[in-house]
């Protein structure tokens, strides 16, 4: 609708095009609660809130990084939800073909772009993905950190909705001590607390 | 909650309190709908919008600026809303004592955070407010954009609703040129078409 009010091959129409594509993430549901409501959150607010957390905590990082890059990252990490939709983390049949169906959710989002800026964007969600850099691990980190706070403060109703065991949360969290041992060590103090407080179900015991 | 579990004293734990009480900007809701849906928008995740358009826009900026400086402004920005509320800008009431309530907002939540980080982001909220610097300038600009651009995509039902002048529309506007010539272009061009389409009330004419 815009390309005809500004320009069908002005730069600006083809970045508002995007800008109006990419709006969708705010209609991609998560499992988890928001704090201070009774509605699940949105992709969209979820990448807010990283935002804002690279900013605040960057400073636990255990390499030195670039904090605008991360923000970036953590910004563009969710896009290819719009097409894939957000896979439960514990969700094991959902996550054997999610990096095929988001490749391709990447290819044809981050396509509405200029090339230049395609390849940027593409290449800070390719960056996240492979979970490399310092940036990369840093904001895998704080990706992670956030719902557990989130379930945590809910009383572990999304964990107990789904049957979580203590050592699927402690696998799905260990990536964090890859970007921050500052916040592995109090993410495993939080694990132990919802152990107590029973929002998991305790290991699983290989009998033999 | 996880001041016991981290740690009275260390600083962690007043960044993640914070983290925990900004969360609430995610029941701050605006007057505009989203895009792909039937409710209105948060400011939470407006403020996550902006971050991408000043990350994709930041090119048509009227003089050179600091991408990372207006990412990290624009995802500040509005975080005040969570004590004050969003004040509609066309509602002249509301607009009153909008400046008092919020600056007394500003000293309540960023007081939660370590004086250090306080600062920088009640500073990053002053400037936006003062709109003095280049960056404070373009951020301005694409605050008032992306509201444009839903209403129009909405059919007006905004301004509709609220019986928004054209004359209204231009001077909210007025702004977006100090900011960027490009954007301020398209924008104008945006309320043309728009009022042809009867989203907006025309003009009042001063009878003499």
């Amino acid at each position: 609708m815009f390309k005809s009010i500004i320009g069908e091959s002005s730069r600006l129409a083809q970045q508002i095009e995007f800008i109006l594509e990419i709006d969708k993430l705010k209609a991609v549901i998560r499992r988890n609660l928001i704090l201070c409501g009774e509605r699940n959150e949105n992709s969209a607010e979820h990448s807010w809130s990283l935002g804002m957390m690279a900013v605040l905590l960057a400073e636990h990082s255990s390499e030195a990084i670039d904090i605008a890059h991360v923000v970036k990252m953590v910004l563009v990490h969710d896009l290819v939800e719009i097409d894939a939709g957000d896979t439960y983390c514990y969700d094991a049949a959902g996550n054997v073909d999610k990096e095929e169906r988001e490749k391709k959710a990447a290819d044809r989002i981050f396509g509405i772009l200029p090339d230049d800026q395609r390849d940027e964007l593409r290449g800070l969600w390719d960056e996240f993905e492979e979970r490399c850099t310092a940036e990369a691990k840093f904001a895998n980190s704080i990706d992670r950190l956030l719902p557990l706070m989130q379930n945590y403060q809910a009383h572990g109703a999304s964990w107990k909705g789904h049957g979580v065991r203590v050592d699927q949360a402690r696998e799905r969290m260990a990536p964090v001590r890859e970007g921050s041992i500052a916040i592995a060590d109090a993410v495993d103090r939080m694990i132990d607390r919802a152990l107590e407080e029973g929002y998991f179900r305790p290991a699983e015991r290989i009998s033999g």
